[in-house]
């Protein structure tokens, strides 16, 4: 699949677009889903220009991985969730909606029936940016 | 989390269960999801006694990525499926019922409405079969 240069999270990255970022190293970049399924969803984000899965190296894919187990515990921690998910989609049929590899990072909590639907409806932009404030301090101090 | 040394994968991990599986290498091991939510459902499972991602080491993790891109496209050719989702389960909360880390490589098919719910309906042994020996010879000459 060819990579589209103008997808959103390559305008986040290039910092042609703003975001709640919560942490970043030099393959990876973490930060606030704005249309999150639960509270504290959060998405990592390869900084390879691999629109699937299949188009990503071995080493970014690990890349992200580490990513996910330095952030996990702070976010279940800040969170005080119960529960997480991980998940990643592949193709519009799977529910990929941007074409630039992404890992949801999605708590989930103790009495929760389902989470929202994926990429339908913004978020509580303050809670959100308290959320990536809360957990980018903690990151910073791990 | 403790990790019980009886649950279910512990013991196909043991060969005390049998299983449709499909790879195997020193930290990982392959095998079809006999409840599958869509056809070529595949379960990646750590060799570590890591209960949940919290427990997992990084080492790990990496190689559950590491399996799985081996055995993603793959999986997509043999069962001509349209996308992949990746993911994986933490707590009863987030919907994991075996507490041994595992990840979840589900086909979709474009036209396919849902996938099935999570672990409840046991597929057609006979084509889950088929589609083990098919991966298993696939990944052994890739």
């Amino acid at each position: 699949m060819q990579y589209d240069n103008n997808n959103v999270f390559a305008k986040i990255l290039r910092g042609e677009l703003p975001s709640f970022n919560v942490y970043e190293d030099d393959k990876t970049y973490a930060m606030m889903d704005i249309m999150p399924q639960s509270k504290g969803h959060l998405l990592i984000l390869t900084k390879e220009p691999a629109p699937t899965f299949f188009e990503l190296s071995e080493e970014g894919a690990k890349a992200c991985i580490a990513t996910a187990k330095k952030i996990a515990p702070i976010l279940m921690k800040i969170t005080q969730a119960d529960g997480l998910i991980l998940t990643q989609f592949n193709h519009e049929c799977a529910g990929q909606t941007v074409f630039h590899v992404h890992y949801h990072l999605i708590p989930r909590y103790a009495g929760q029936q389902n989470v929202q639907a994926h990429a339908r409806v913004e978020g509580d932009k303050e809670e959100i940016k308290a959320l990536a404030e809360a957990l980018r301090h903690a990151l910073a101090k791990s």
